[in-house]
């Protein structure tokens, strides 16, 4: 454990996220997520949810604001969205980064975390809670 | 995620417990234990705290009941001991094994993490919160 | 050996069930599939029949109940059925799982086991005694 | 699977029979013995008993005729001996080698098992079932 | 060495042969063939000719009988065939397994060996002297 | 690059920052210590003087309070000290932990070298400017 | 360090420009640039700027000169160009080597990094600053 | 060294021309080739000129003489053929095997160069003077 | 297999002899040798007996001069001596190297084969066969 | 190859040279030398003489002067010492490094060399050529 940085953020996930650049995304994937059949390279986070890494993650992490969207929802296709939502929405407002959000239906989802550059597989149990991040650049 | 397996018990944890034999130890280490340079094998378990940890563990585990003790703590040489302790005395007792607890002090308890089988990387942050435990018999 | 935990259950059989995700898919190949030549990583199960490991895995592992199949057997092609499947009916019932089975010829079979995530390579010596388990989605 | 090897010998178990010499010994351990920390490599067989094993085994390893004991057993110190060790001299003798016998007790046992090329960890149930094959020489 | 094993089947040339399964094929290389560069992994077999290899292969490999050939030798286009072809069927009928063989041309061989699951690096000097085998199921 | 962590700690550093728990000592090797014959593992940071690293280092890394010493400079034995210390002391104070500062000559410090947990391999030119930092324990 | 080398030239570096040959390009990547999702080996050079590593760099590098082109800046579209270029520019005239420079718009910059050597993962900060390198041959 | 291995050719070295096959063929390479992004292995003989190596190699190195050509030369297309080819063929002549030369422009020798086994990264300083080596049949 | 490289010496034998200097040791091992639990570095010659290997070898292997023995046998303690040394006598007569020979007991030969270069895991079935031979000088 | 960089400098050789810090040894052994069983890291220079490689080195090694020596030679316990020494003096005074030298006998050379950083097996074939050199500090 450092100062400054929340002990959900492992040594692997740190180094994720610092190798990382413009564009490149990040899968927050929930517990039933065929993150290790995917592609990309997998950052366990066993027995953790995602509300509690977004905010962790969004301490460092700066999303893109060159492209429409830089946060991608798994939309679950009814009228009553993932309740969970509610939770990543007051996050993702608290962290100070410009948001640009979009839901995609599970089968563009897909298709968008095989090209990602990592997946942290999480222990999440709320349905449709995977989240999607695209980093941006550091402003200095 | 499985049926009938805690979320807080990673892939590599779950291995490390069935690969050990009677009187091999495991050691849950707080989040300020210097885990990685003791010489065990680490298994981490960043953001997660030792009561939930131990009490998944004990799921699987049997504790050994042919020696004086079974779960070793670290003492903290004071009167009013760990807050944390009275956690471990009630999930100890939940779990059905039968119980031989012991205390040392924080060099004794290196010198026997040392020896370990292995070491979990927790996140803990209560003082005083390492346990030692030793792998007993499968009752068939 | 681990309490709860069936003695054919290998540390890396465990470590594949728990890494599958939604829909990742596992193939019990029986002693003369060619399990290494097919591209998914294969656990090796050595002296074991599938009946036996079929049983082991229904307890941790949830089946697919999003889609129209969730367990795939290899049909001989004759009237008269592979003996074993009458083993595996009795024990997929009496796992608790909602079974959707179909059958596949033994080339369509290859094309499944393909794309699987993990083949477990067993000694089972029963003809036609493959079989594929599609994970679902864990209730919590 | 081939013929005429027993399909509880798996290629890795294979591979150590044929790379060991004259004088190197061999642990069959039982499901509970601490096979991952006494430091010679191990295979695993998991789901697998001793007698089908040490059987299978006999096909190939001969026992060294050189020395006063090429089979020891871990004694339980009791007038009742361990019930496992009736098939073990059944299959013992069953096999055409030229047996020497010993017994040790259980920290005599860790100590060679500590020196051995290798230890096969199976699931054997029964207790105090563990046995060293001592390797000789094969006659042309 | 083992008691049953013919002393030039190599550690690695068991496991190779015990891991393929049913309609895998092996290439038995002589020592001009480009062993190395075609793809499939490699077992070198050096200072060892492909008969004493054959011979002691196929006490354990059982042929594929679901198919119009098992075993393909490499045709020089000559009226006169290679001599050793004489050595491989005298071979192949004390087997005991059902033969059935075909010749191809150089290239055709070529594309059949990039296939297969395994090469076998003879120092064999005969020319024309290749040879593939097709794995079959163990008859129980 | 991400925010709010200083760009001289590459993804490297921060793991082993991260790794290290109370007790474990990091050494600040300047660009002509012999870091990678000396056994613990080595970071490198090519082109890099130790006054930045230290005060990105200080952002995150607590000092040890519950010993006598938990900065370490290795001394040129001279009346007139290495001007680089003048740096260090500032450095240090205005990283708000509460300094314990030992001086040692360049034997001594070889010995305490060789027993930390990481060295970082830096480019600073500046004589006898090498440092020792203990982690103490993260204050929650 | 050594005589001769700049010390923000690490071994991996160093290395890397060694086994470059005729044609072969090295990207020096800003340090938003997503240097390690692109596909070519990654040197990385966390804390340091592009013009410090450009003029070490051209103390060994020859430039192509059979091509129209041996250096490639990424141009930002504006008519202000990246102040940033003023800094290469002058580097280049005073390295000695004939500079043949073309500018390409960021998604044809990345196309050709895509196909680079190696990718310098710097942390320089300013923006538009990333920078190919074709190498030449030494002249004898 | 060893008696009657020229001490130009190192361990590396021989272990690539030992497993090359009929029709492989190997690069010897000039100091400005891109030798290390073309794909097959590479060896490396820094220091060392491509004439004493073509006469060591063809000690043992036979060429294939069932094709058209087993020596390719690259060519400048220039009326002045490279110098060093002089030295080339003497030592062709002088090896006893019988010598197809061809010659090919730069960018078909870099075709051929990407398909070949082995490319060995010498600090030849002369001009076009890469090699191709096409080995062929060993006469017993 | 190449000219003038004898084909029982394989690419991991010839790179070994390559990378031994004066007064390194290689042991020629017969096949009942326990050659995997002795602790150096082991190359496999399955199939292959002592008499070809020790010839081949010594067409490259200088012995060394500068000691009082430069081979040694295994003894086997009885008045009449292993067959096979009037073999190895004949070989290392016809080697034109200064032979100077000396018989140690198995014990004595344990203790040098533990500090030997390599190991070379033949499948000489001639009892007490074993050789060392301890590499000299290349005279140029 | 690289402008300014000897092409007898291999890029692991420059790795070595750049990670060793004040006071690190590298020995530059001759043909005969046993280097690959002494324990330090091994650079190969097959085919390479130790002057030119003692020539290019110290263009870029700074010898340490804080020590009595820096240069150590291997004695011939002879009257007429080894002709090569001639050649390493003048190459030695030439590099402008302030030299001390010493010869020690052939077994104290041997622990020394045991003690080194690396050990650069070159193929040198002059008698008693083995060199020491001692790393110091670079000037800034």
């Amino acid at each position: 454990m450092l100062k400054n940085i929340p002990k959900v953020i492992s040594p692997d996930l740190m180094a994720v996220l610092m190798k990382m650049g413009h564009g490149d995304e990040i899968v927050l994937a929930d517990g039933n997520f065929p993150a290790e059949s995917f592609g990309p390279q997998v950052v366990r986070a066993d027995g953790l949810g995602i509300p509690e890494l977004l905010d962790a993650i969004l301490n460092f992490l700066p999303l893109d604001t060159f492209v429409d969207e830089n946060v991608i929802l798994m939309d679950n296709g009814k009228e009553e969205k993932p309740p969970i939502w509610e939770d990543y929405k007051r996050i993702l407002e608290a962290s100070g980064e410009k948001i640009k959000l979009k839901t995609v239906d599970r089968f563009e989802f897909y298709n968008l975390a095989k090209k990602a550059y990592c997946i942290v597989a999480t222990s999440e149990t709320a349905l449709y809670a995977n989240v999607i991040l695209k980093k941006g650049v550091v402003e200095i």
